[in-house]
């Protein structure tokens, strides 16, 4: 079954409030297992929307609309729907009452604006809306349903439930669409794509496709299928040969990140880290312990912002910041020793670099010039990423903190290498 | 002007991502003068979307496009457009010198794949990317102009701002919108709703409205305007008597945030801050020096998550920890003193508490209470919050972490009181 999803409303076509409904019905609906070919947002204007509702009824089975049923004058969507339908508006008997009910409930008196609310087209039928006084309206017709709900998303989604969701799984008996989403890190989109050309064609069950997002490139797989059995069998064998290609670049599953995984890993081999900082200022430390119950192995970090910080906390020798700068390859590993040291924790993990704006003094330090340094028993391990080309501050922040979650994992994995 | 916008990807049209370009282009169009007609995402379909760029292309002057223009076979936007368009696709010269170059900056080699982001419709223009490696495409023709943005956020956000914005400036001359953003912290929405009930109906000019997001609550103030001049002097008597009404609520404007007033306080006065750090775990470390040029009064922070690192690192004492927990005034108030001693740094911020899901032992310790302390050569002040009742983990750690900054920014104001 394919769909057509609209949104309705002044606040979404000029940016004031994001749209947050169309993505819910189109995860919703993907997990009917209904195709949505096209999303529309328009403003208040009820020839446009009645012109979208027919191209959307005309095109997809199914088309499910939301927002502009409320009482005031800019609220359109009935109107818009029975000029789409060729149909009068009439006051229906059930909504009334329903909208009656519900003043009577909260001790309020019903206002002539709250009455239109009850106007649907003729052969339309009501939807009851537990949460609110507007009810939605629901159209059938011989090519595939209407359903116009409300957009305040707590309505939309309880109505959704009681009216779109039986009418479906009335007629797909069983179809459904699973869904993995597979995490990467230290590959780029290009090289991905270039090895899993041949799984991305676009008439290919699965759907396989990727995602960026701050150096983490996710592949999204989607089978739609008659059973879940069969959806999840093709998803399954997409994903072994997606894993197999990429080797120990995927480090997870669906919401897996970089920190919760090192947290599991940490936390399954019963050991700890720590961290000593420089330009990251305290954003690994925070990476990590964004895990809930990170304490199991988290247990201190060091923010040695300034030369004297290194210094005292961490036991940098001055001599050294003096003869390689405190962005260099040996005081990122003097950091991680020191942290090591310290803290008594089974790994150290020193992040010092140039984060920018100011602060680089090209050539040999440009702004994105950063030392990450991972310590453990065998020894201390020192990376050097040039990350100023094309990221700024944040992302240098960033991206800094995901190598260093990335080396960590990957040593955690055994294969770090020394 | 009228507009049309596009975002196109499975991702979107199947819920896996939330669609925030939609939004960000209607507030930037909508700045600019523009009217966003209609907005459409539609999934990884060649054919569909080249339909709907030949459908917006016909009813609005300016269309953009978000999406599809990456390096991987699902990306088919440049196809879509040289469909609609019917001009074959070609290999830009310009284009293919960028993305070489990039690569080269990086030290990496280009693939075949990353070739094809340089294909562009005949007669049409590429735009330069200067955060990736995808060109945009620029098409003008009799009817209106076409532009073809990247998908990724800050690509796509830049890339407008050197293609569509002059594109739109030079036909739109004069007319303006002028706009002010007034930035609170320590009030509530409803309250501001209160004080400023009178500037906030919805047919007044300039428009007056509140955003809220993570306890900071913005005041919107918009005039479209003839001129700039009279826009901006609309706008200025009411940031005026807003701010008259709230008083030192108001922190900023703009893009100011919290960790950037405090800076900005500290750097006038010559003072400098030290953190020491339990359930945040380094957030509010890393928001200080989020701020360029932290260095200049940000030295050390202490993450002190376990209570080994608690008395280790600041000197807590082990009994104190034993009689009133990790989670206490007494306690805040040890590591702020601790931390004080130990940087030397003018102000010490430290923050101990219960950020959840789990470690509540409630009712006398429930998930969400926090305490702040803050010393200085004249004393400490410890305040406590009860943040869980409507906050999750990450909400507790972000909002414990702005009570802090605004606790210091009233001291550095001077009523900060003791």
């Amino acid at each position: 079954m394919e769909a057509h999803t609209l949104s309705i409303g002044n606040e979404l076509v000029t940016g004031q409030q994001l749209d947050t409904n169309a993505r819910w019905l189109s995860e919703a609906l993907s997990d009917l297992g209904v195709r949505v070919l096209e999303h529309t947002t328009v403003g208040d204007d009820g020839r446009r929307i009645a012109s979208t509702i027919s191209r959307a009824h005309e095109s997809a089975e199914l088309v499910v609309l939301t927002g502009g049923l409320g009482p005031t004058p800019d609220d359109l969507t009935r109107q818009a729907m029975a000029m789409a339908l060729d149909a009068p508006l009439e006051s229906n008997e059930e909504a009334l009452a329903e909208i009656r009910a519900f003043f009577e409930r909260l001790g309020n008196t019903l206002t002539p604006s709250n009455e239109t609310q009850a106007m649907i087209p003729r052969g339309c039928r009501p939807i009851s809306n537990l949460h609110g006084t507007a009810p939605g309206i629901q159209h059938e017709g011989s090519s595939g349903a209407i359903f116009a709900l409300p957009g305040v998303p707590r309505e939309m989604e309880e109505m959704f439930a009681t009216s779109v969701e039986p009418w479906v799984s009335a007629r797909t008996a069983g179809a459904t669409t699973q869904k993995a989403l597979i995490r990467t890190f230290g590959i780029s989109e290009a090289r991905i794509g270039d090895l899993l050309r041949d799984l991305m064609g676009h008439d290919r069950t699965p759907l396989v496709g990727t995602t960026a997002d701050r150096g983490v490139i996710g592949i999204r797989v989607i089978a739609y299928g008659p059973s879940e059995a069969e959806a999840r069998s093709l998803i399954q064998a997409d994903e072994q040969e997606i894993r197999r290609r990429l080797g120990d670049a995927v480090f997870g599953e669906g919401e897996a990140t970089l920190e919760s995984v090192v947290g599991s890993l940490l936390r399954k081999q019963g050991m700890t880290v720590a961290t000593a900082e420089s330009c990251t200022g305290g954003l690994l430390a925070k990476r990590l312990t964004d895990v809930p119950g990170s304490s199991a192995w988290f247990q201190c970090g060091y923010v040695t912002y300034s030369n004297e910080a290194k210094i005292e906390l961490l036991g940098v020798p001055s001599d050294l910041i003096r003869s390689d700068g405190a962005v260099s390859e040996a005081v990122a590993r003097a950091m991680a020793s020191g942290c090591g040291t310290r803290s008594g924790c089974d790994f150290s993990i020193s992040i010092t670099g140039i984060a920018g704006p100011a602060g680089g003094s090209a050539p040999t330090k440009p702004v994105g010039l950063v030392f990450i340094g991972l310590a453990d028993s065998r020894g201390i391990e020192v990376r050097k990423a040039l990350l100023g080309d094309r990221l700024d501050r944040k992302e240098v922040r960033d991206r800094s903190c995901s190598i260093a979650l990335n080396m960590l994992r990957l040593r955690l994995l055994g294969d770090g290498g020394m």
